[in-house]
């Protein structure tokens, strides 16, 4: 029986020791996508307890002790941080299979020092160590973040967002970058109860009349300028599934959401093209990756809405047809030469055919891999849906050129997740390696390890 | 080269053989899913030889026969029994890859003494051994159930069944339970051409006047309540996809089928909604479980359902699009606090996330793991179909908590796919201890494994 | 660490080995299916270089060589052979994971006897050897071909085609024969621009006035005949997605795209299905074998579709909902009594559970397997689309009749995918062997092998 979570976790060949400890373990994290706070990386907060650091805000614990069958008081009510973390600690065991399993124990690991398993025996012991090392020890967010040896962090910005942390941050030494990303969500879902209220507010702030769909167009590349300005190069899109409608309809539909009517799913297709094109076209012209996020349905519990708001444990995979739109909306763009580097990510992994596929249709010499394939992600960032990520773009696409791993989180300790991916990887190739699969060359087999672990990702966001 | 299925069949590590031998063998059994006749349980009939227990109903046996070209008079037709036999045996050996191959000998292994590898050249012979072993054995179906360490059978029963074999079962001290549960497939199935008789026989029954969808439900919670009465815990029903529609639609669709005209899509998923709606509020309200078993689409052969009716191996696995409509009508329970605990269950492997997922926007304190990823189920029910289960609901929810198998079976000497599934289930936990990605307890690792066999199931429908 | 690449490439346990070297390796091809021309075949050129071999038509090298970054003079361009051949050398190392590199190299070693790994460092070396090689040896397409021991080649043909390479190739003692196929692919996109002009043609050739969708089927089916006494004993269709409509439609349909009016989607399917109910019943008749294709979408990039046309590796994978419609399609015949056999090939693996319980429902004694669910095709033809394939026939189906491999390739040295498979083949039933979970016997194994590499095919297709 192998040691539990040694240093040798998940590499089962020599050549996957090798390619991780000789290659992948120490290169520098680019996190080119995520949900970290620019406000608590610029207030760097030591945090008070493991149950503020770990319980706080994840909502990934939450569902697994729901799952389990604890009550609500543990995860997002008022019991105290010792009982949550019990509580925790309890159900971890039963997570078996689960990646949060492993997050939990790599993250005791490289933070804490704790080597020994979480479970309701050991769960007390734990907790004071872990929350002795958190007083005797440095666990702000700039210090986690500089400590896992990340070197750009790009976090999820609203395009109303003034970007003052990012500002505040820029002007400091940190060791690493803070980038924003413009994700204008909700100036796209014309569908959602807070629309008008939102083109509001994005009226106020760009003093641009906003009284058609164009003039939403007009103030989000304002919007995009100013993010520019601020280092933003990349963007951001959630799609439940993949709007591909006409856009004639655009104008239609934005008329008749103001004065407060009900609209048709082509009207909302219809517009939500139309803008998404403008801002295709104005993320090409600035040299911007497009990121889009396909597949998730969110908030599908109406009450636990209502009494916790959204990102608490209550989203879930799709399973809408995405080929044709997503293949005819990238087109549109193509046709027009203003398609956009762009990387597409799905929740659902009966989708790993065609969007890996899709890639093929529309790469161009503008970039090694112009179009991505996003690495697994969320429900999807587990030991099966890396590797078979990594397969599907092995065989369908050139891996050797992947941008690789992000952590899409909002925990100051989620960068393990990095290390848990390049496990998979280095395990992945490793084995090919091994079995005969691939002739071995020092230099090719470093350059595409290192380069999937970061510097693909610096390089293709023009990082450099 | 491993001996052929002996002891360690499946079991590839040391610390799965000490799973499957130590914990997972020799629990009990709860069937709590199946398609046994209760009549045939009752009267408890020596088969006269293995044909008649092995040929006599088993689509399964009859699909494979077909697909290599076997004459229908070998399968249902009024070949002998030997010849049959015969046909059987000579089709087996190519079946490679098959869960038949393997059921049929751990069947052979446990239930005959043969160990012998069934094949054209080994036929008669074992023919021969196997009815021997009949003629001076008990196989009767009581005796089978009881030496298969079943200690609970859930049959599958219609609404207007009077459940007499239950009661007169209920009687005898059997060594096991058998329960009764509520599938209301016809009420629901407003499209079929028996509907509008099966209304009338329900309003016979039940002595109401049924006029409206409205009176519909009242006799399907009548009956519920005759169920309840009766031992029945477990709804089940069958859809081809996930209905969600509007239930005002409810009342007209039924008003139209009565009259005999058409129904539009709209109106079968709006009727089919409001009955499932209360229907699920009742079963809430009695402490059931609700089964909900997705994606079948049956009879496709209409040649062969004219001549053999349904269940006769012209079925196959749809592939609709599901995550929606199942959000939509679990969250439609759940606003109004009347969510059952319920099984989710997928014949399309490509649905894995999507339930796997589903399943945490809505568990709650009241039970662990109140919504359940059902089993790999039929087409699913093999190797490959139960890792992927397992790994699923291990990836995105809490497998410790997870009730297990059952065997969906209308065969007596089925319950070879519990034994299937717990070296499956000790294969993949036991691989995963041994590569050092799970911490080794002996009491947690015991009370998983003996729990995902039989005790979970036992809690969670409270058989208790 | 294996070798790279060697003779026992894939075969991981004795049992493999053995499999593959005792009975597959020396198994002929029967190539059922591919796109080579029969006009190349007949004129039998040397080929210049291996640039013109590989580069020349090979879609999936272009689109490995844009994923990397490559200029499109590099592909389809202007560049010369050997710059080419440079750029794809350099590529090839980050293609890891991709069956491109495994093709590659396979190619190289068994034609041209090169066993060095291919890369930027290597490409000089071996465009020189690969030359001379071919300058010293025999590279023709009827040499390449009879050395691959290839016994039938089954093209691909529109039904205007003449045939008359077929015919000249019918003349000669090739030591294989090259049969057409059927492939009324044309007369079936009525909503595709070239429609109305395809029509004209076909009423030409045929000398039938055609005014009417019936008279389409009249032309279609004596071409069949045309086809059919030249050898032809296959129909091959491509669905983007299965279309299953209203043949009532299908009149009206003809009638307006022949007046230049746009058609609603409900008239395109029930024009096809109207005309593909005829072709199935005619195949029926003719003994025929009915291939579909389920699921390229084609052409998705309109801007180098205008420079390059089709086929140049723009098509990727659709994920239309399928079962239904099939499942119509094929029960309208067989209730008729005209299915003929059928093959079922799916471009999205997430279809395999779909298309390997399909045929279960059609089997019938009229063959072995009579239904087929198609080997992993164009960007299933991995290793690992491979693997899911032979696992999903395995565990729904009756794998040991499969009628195995075909290239579906443009390429003369596309044999290499024959053994490719066969070594895939041999690793999984050698290690279900090896591990004890099959019974091994010499004379069943050795037929299950010899039958799946060549003889179920020539078995299938009649061509004995």
């Amino acid at each position: 029986m192998n040691a539990f979570m040694d240093k040798d976790f998940l590499l089962d060949t020599e050549c996957a020791k090798k390619l991780f400890h000789e290659y992948a373990e120490a290169m520098p994290i680019c996190d080119y996508h995520c949900h970290l706070s620019p406000q608590e990386i610029y207030e760097n907060k030591q945090p008070e307890n493991i149950s503020q650091l770990w319980l706080a805000g994840d909502h990934y614990k939450w569902r697994a002790m729901r799952s389990a069958g604890i009550a609500e008081r543990y995860c997002t009510g008022n019991a105290s941080p010792k009982k949550k973390f019990e509580q925790f600690a309890a159900v971890l065991p039963y997570c078996i299979g689960n990646p949060l399993y492993h997050w939990a124990h790599l993250e005791l690991q490289r933070y804490f020092g704790i080597d020994t398993p979480l479970n309701a025996k050991t769960a007390d012991d734990i907790y004071k160590r872990a929350n002795k090392a958190i007083k005797e020890g440095d666990f702000r967010p700039q210090s986690l973040i500089r400590n896992s040896n990340v070197k750009i962090v790009c976090t999820t910005d609203d395009p109303i967002d003034d970007l003052q942390y990012h500002q505040l941050l820029a002007e400091q030494d940190l060791g690493f970058q803070v980038l924003p990303t413009f994700r204008p969500d909700k100036a796209l879902n014309i569908e959602n109860n807070g629309f008008k209220e939102y083109v509001k507010q994005l009226a106020k702030l760009t003093k641009i009349n906003i009284e058609a769909a164009g003039d939403i167009v007009s103030a989000l590349l304002k919007r995009a300028n100013y993010f520019h300005e601020r280092g933003c190069r990349i963007s951001d899109q959630a799609f439940e599934y993949v709007p591909f409608g006409d856009i004639s309809l655009a104008e239609k539909a934005f008329a008749k959401v103001m004065k407060g009517k009900e609209l048709t799913q082509e009207e909302i297709d219809g517009y939500k093209t139309f803008v998404m094109q403008n801002l295709g076209s104005k993320y090409a012209a600035l040299g911007w990756v497009m990121e889009i996020h396909i597949g998730a349905i969110r908030n599908n519990n109406t009450k636990m809405f209502g009494a916790l708001g959204p990102d608490t444990g209550f989203d879930s995979v799709g399973d809408a047809e995405i080929a044709k739109p997503l293949s005819r909306f990238l087109d549109s763009l193509c046709r027009e030469d203003c398609l956009p580097k762009t990387i597409l990510f799905n929740l659902n992994d009966k989708d790993n055919t065609v969007l890996a596929t899709m890639l093929g249709n529309f790469q161009s010499s503008e970039a090694q891999s112009k179009i991505q394939f996003g690495p697994a992600w969320w429900f999807l960032d587990t030991m099966d849906g890396m590797t078979a990520q990594l397969k599907a773009l092995g065989n369908l696409g050139v891996l050797g050129k992947f941008v690789g791993m992000e952590t899409d989180s909002r925990s100051f300790t989620s960068y393990a997740r990095h290390e848990y991916f390049r496990r998979i990887l280095c395990r992945l190739l490793g084995r090919w390696i091994e079995d005969g699969w691939y002739a071995y060359d020092e230099d090719t087999v470093k350059e595409i390890i290192e380069g999937i672990c970061y510097r693909n990702a610096v390089t293709y966001f023009n990082f450099e």
